[in-house]
């Protein structure tokens, strides 16, 4: 026998282990690990000093995604040229109802947005904005279909639901098997203090953060777990970014109800500061919600640390500084979002690895298995163990890098991590065996990405 | 010199003391306490073995109210009787807001209903129910006239305020130097419960509990904790039934937020086994919050006990079974309320007292000292001192009673507490120096009380 | 008739209430208190613009106390003169138990001391430092004779008691209706840690702070409070100074175990710091548990507005720096102690109630009515009510006072509160009826003071 | 190349996945894992429809141990064949310091003890019970030979720790890069009540567990922590039984110190009522800390789960009833301890996984990984990786099993556990790759077992 790849002498490590070996891939999985494995491969990759990752899973992006009238600037393509490029082999999208589509035109829709398109592979969430029954009935249907995950924002006019209908998925989705996801904000406090401070003349980037406070994401988050403590059901809190919103999840978690949360690597790594620069700079950190003061990185990662929250991800959604112009006269009508879905794994393991605030095996667990578990695709994703898919990476931990906007795929003209240092960086990463980035370039074919229909969430 | 009236011999009680002597009246004031007084009074009374307390307070208080296509069955009359002859000498009254009518106009309705009428002196809650620019530039006029209190609606179709408008409402009442004051249920998740609930048939009086469980309060007291502190302001939770709302305002008080709450005696004495009793029987207590498990009697007192809520007050608000009737069909159409105004004092003291659930001074703190000060009445009202108000109660803690509705004063045909026992009950209540209740029938002039034109409130 | 003294028009202010009002002493007891009284007295005081509060007590001194070789400069003469003209009308003093004497014996000697001597009544708690079976078989007798409290060591070589002798202690003393006291230090850790330091040649006063850090005080105070768990037993720990000792009593009390705590004057308003002024000054506030670090200043404040600590004491044990220098060359020879007891009221009215930690209620509080309820003195002292004791303050609000140890009647040769500014001190004071200090001078007969037989304490 | 043994077709299960595939080891270690391995073994085992665990870890075990004048009745022949047949591949016994024996010689009567007899490897501790400067200095010694973890008692006459010399371990042990471990009992408190008790004549068994209630140990175990805090030292807390002990390494861990716990699984699934069984049943139970309430049965199993303890040990310590018979007139004279080694891994499948107390992979984890980890014998033990040992269980999980003592092979004549049911057990247990336990019945070599030396703890 004969490996199609086989990677040599790397550290593998997973949520738990770290050890020495080799891989064997064939037909895109797993099929050894050895001290040292006796077959030759097609291709063979030393690893000698190098880390094995699982690939990166990403289940927070908006790929191409419609935003007060524009659209975020990577598509499936460069978005996930951009991720293959820095370690993340798995995305799953938000595919954002339209108003009248049903839930199955509304996946329709996100499909053909990535068929032909997409580098690896992605799920798509169901971001549900109109309820009613049919809507509610064709959730199973969407479940048995492999859409087990399903998000709704509680603001946002036009797209926000009230707590009735937030009461309604939760049980309907929970009952079905499948897992709800909650934006968490105060619609009603957050339009008061919109209308307030335009009203006063404040327009400028820095009043889209204080328009909605840490408190104003910590209330929706305690409420929406109290809505869900109603419905039996369980829940998925999206981008936490505060200790307002963690200690809620914290508290939910101590009980033992099944209350998930995220937060996002902006979150741990940028502050509220960025509002404050020269200009109109502070609208490439517009998004919802806005970073906090510093303070709050310590809140977070110790909640990833101690388990409130079990995943990191990026909520990447990019907008050109043009597109960002927008908002230039009313900080309310700049597009929502950043880049980030290519630096994520660099960053975390720098900043969260080497500053020591978390572990390596931890740093596998929040960037790739828990969310792979979480959202259904595990054992497929989202670890390295024969008979998964071999999505990898091969981590360089000497390797440094500055960052700059020019290095990087996304399609985007800046990145908020501009001149932070890394030590560590993705070499090759594999998806489904194939090598399809190589020191920080894309080989792989476009198109090659595979629709990924999971499973039931496993609650962590 | 001579008293209008001297009370001797009595053991005096306040919320912190507990002495001997005598007290000797004047034009309506506590002129004089002494071991023992030398001057005469006009009138004396003996009241050895007896206790004094200062006249309790209810803060809550429905009187003459319409809902739902009725009004309680209480007017100023006879709901300030029944609870003179309970030992209550002061309450304070919601003025509910009509449709279309400006504060000013509705607090002019509310004095009419209880000039002429009320037996006891009386402030006047402002209950918001339509919030727009005119309202809100009311409030400091308000509380210049008198009415520095503020209730709204979290719940209740065509009444209820949304969390923008309650943001304001705290914000610019507290600015004004008044307090608002909130009922705390979430009205979707209530509405969503009533609907499925009546089409699946469930029409009689035991489902209103199940359509709004204690998350349904805990939930929005949670909430509007949050509002006020978004909204740097001070907050007062009317009638909290259970841990879940005990909770948050335990936290809020914990990190010392000026968040302060009351309960009512039915949540401390009565469950939701009322609800399960045989035919209609269920109606007589169907109010909002509903009554809870019996579970929640321990964390109430508990929370009595340590300073979580300061006030247990008793939201009367009656109906007669023909008026309750109103929901033989739909659980949702029965008047929500039930009586309690005259027996709250003696049933304290029987199963808080005497149970050894709280103090005598406790007693004396949460039925009259605390609402005084937070509302804006003390030292007028609300304890025993030279210059305050003779409002006293000479209590007889040997009296034994047992409850039946025909002996009681409120204008409705049935109590909550038949049946109950207790031992001890006011002999002789004054207001402002006159008995207007001795023995437990009203002797006072009908139309003597006083409209309260009260302060700004003193947070506890 | 007429009063032996009358005060006239002063702001009257106790634990709950604020009223102006005239006050009618006679043979030493409040005999009217009125809006305005008709009878002159012997004596009248014009109090117009004053405060008039409850005398205050402190239940922690330590007068003419044997300590190291040489005993605490203030004995019961020089330690109640300080106190009178500092506004402060009864003490309860610590009769330590000598090697060999019992409890009879020990209480003998304690009323030597003070017969003759003190101006102000005074009560004795019983320290035990020697247990037997003897011992414990006098803790209901002495109760009896009115020594219902009792004080143990959990440190100092020679006079600590073991847990089992703790545990045995509370249990017996609880029985028997006392309640016991208990200084919470870790002994072995503070003799573990001296030694160290001076093998180590750390022979100066810091060294005292850093051999008993926070955690060896709150490390006892929880042990502390589990034994008395498991005695079934109420405690009251004496001078708490930190947060790891007052989250343990607030832990405590949270579940309602009859916990109570203390905290002293300067462990509010002086710090560590103190210890590293030059040279062997840090020696005057060498004290067990030593001053923390200020962060713990707002710990303690919050405790005491909230209930966790119900007393503010002074724990006065005054040495001259003469005697502090027999630890000149060993920091553990310091004598320890410091002086307290003439300032404790004004310093709390200054840095408390105009500081806004806490309200003039709570002062009155703090100072002087949970002291008398805990030690079984009220109503005889500690309030403003008829026929109770007239010991009184007349406190002028206005006075500005910048402390000297000079202006002191304490007998030692400095004030740790040199330099401090005061708004507020006591004008005259009375113990029963009798004024003794005016003007911050003593004006009262020697040896006046009382004994006091003191009853069981109530637990608040 | 041929392996030694493959196993085939099994369900592989490691502390974060779960996956199918074969394993090939080769001279002790695994040597490769793949879907579908090759290569032939010598031997190959079929595990189609099996569960592949990690060997158990148990690090709590006293083989050949004197206590009260007699031994525990297995030596590490008898004990090692018991645990291998049960599943548990690895051991750490502690080595108990004889009087006047230093750590060396300490270490050496143990080696010899299991030198030639014992089965499988094993680790020891090492415990300390005479301290003084020789032994402190020997710390640093014993890490680098390979006994990185120190045991000592807070109670237990002659062999505790005073709170001084526990600080000073605390402090060596982790600047040397050891762990310390606690027996944690308030050994005061025992003692006065087992004076008590005796002189009242209570001598049966049932009055051991009550002279050491939850407070007893739940005091202990705070104290410890605080101590470890002082010390700036990590801490692992063996053998916890109740919420009182559980709370306080909670509490420690949410403020991220280094603080570990382990249970076992007597206290998992035995309660005090074994102590109130006829005659002297009761002395079967009699250990150290006892059995308690089956309240704690749900919080030791949360406890677990949310990683406030790592571990599920057995103390196994056996005696014959014969042994027992030492207390029969006497309960404190009844040797402590209670087998169990053999059932570990059987019972917490049972009660743990079937009940859905825990994951499968959760039940990996404490049975093996983090002791692993936590006692430096990790990845040689502790995991299913290539390269680690092969230390590996077959388990059958629809093997049904009633258990009585006849069928166990632990020296001992009883089972606490007689009469439970069990579905899932070991089939066959591998030790470096060889089958040492085969149906319950033992297979290998006498005295194969070999020394482990072990490094540094990870921090759980």
């Amino acid at each position: 026998m004969k490996f199609d790849t086989i990677i040599r002498n790397g550290t593998i490590i997973t949520a738990t282990d770290i050890f020495r070996g080799d891989i064997g891939i064939k037909k895109g999985k797993i099929n050894k690990i050895g001290i040292s494995l006796d077959e030759d491969g097609d291709i063979t990759i030393d690893a000698t000093g190098k880390y094995i990752f699982p690939g990166g899973i990403d289940p927070h992006t908006h790929l191409d995604m419609p935003f007060g009238g524009t659209f975020s600037s990577d598509d499936f393509e460069t978005g996930t040229i951009a991720a293959a490029c820095g370690g993340t082999t798995t995305i799953v999208d938000f595919a954002v109802q339209p108003k009248g589509a049903n839930l199955k035109e509304t996946a329709s829709i996100w499909r053909e947005k990535a068929e032909g398109k997409a580098v690896i592979d992605y799920g798509i969430h169901m971001n549900i904005t109109n309820m009613d029954d049919e809507i509610l009935n064709e959730i199973p249907l969407m479940i048995k279909d492999g859409y087990p995950s399903f998000k709704v924002f509680m603001t946002y006019e036009g797209m926000r639901v009230d707590d009735g209908i937030l009461f309604k998925t939760l049980k309907q989705v929970n009952e079905s098997g499948g897992l709800t996801c909650v934006h968490a904000e105060n619609f009603h406090i957050i339009k008061c203090n919109v209308e307030r401070l335009l009203n006063e003349g404040k327009i400028e980037p820095k009043y889209h953060a204080i328009s909605r406070g840490p408190l104003v994401e910590g209330e929706a988050v305690g409420r929406a777990i109290k809505i869900a403590k109603m419905a039996e059901a369980s829940l998925y809190i999206v981008h936490n970014t505060c200790k307002e919103a963690v200690d809620e999840i914290a508290r939910a978690r101590e009980e033992e109800y099944p209350i998930m949360g995220e937060t996002c690597t902006q979150y741990l790594l940028l502050s509220e500061d960025e509002y404050f620069k020269d200009g109109f700079e502070g609208a490439k950190c517009v998004m919802s919600p806005p970073l906090r003061n510093k303070e709050n990185f310590k809140y977070l990662w110790k909640a990833i640390r101690n388990n409130t929250l079990q995943v990191v991800a990026t909520d990447h959604c990019p907008f050109f500084m043009k597109q960002k112009e927008l908002g230039k006269e009313s900080f309310d009508k700049i597009p929502n979002g950043a880049p980030g879905i290519e630096l994520r794994m660099a960053l975390l393991y720098t900043y969260g690895v080497l500053n020591k605030e978390i572990s390596v095996n931890k740093f596998v667990e929040v960037t790739s298995t828990n969310a792979a578990k979480i959202y259904g695709m595990y054992p497929k994703k989202g670890t390295i163990a024969v008979g998964s898919d071999a999505d990898l990476v091969i981590f360089d931990p000497k390797k440094e890098v500055d960052i700059t906007s020019e290095k990087l795929h996304e399609n985007v003209d800046y990145t908020p991590y501009e001149g932070f240092k890394l030590k560590g960086f993705p070499e090759v990463t594999l998806s489904r065996g194939e090598i399809i980035a190589n020191k920080g370039e894309f080989v792989g074919k476009i198109g090659r990405g595979e629709f990924l229909r999971r499973n039931s969430p496993i609650i962590l």
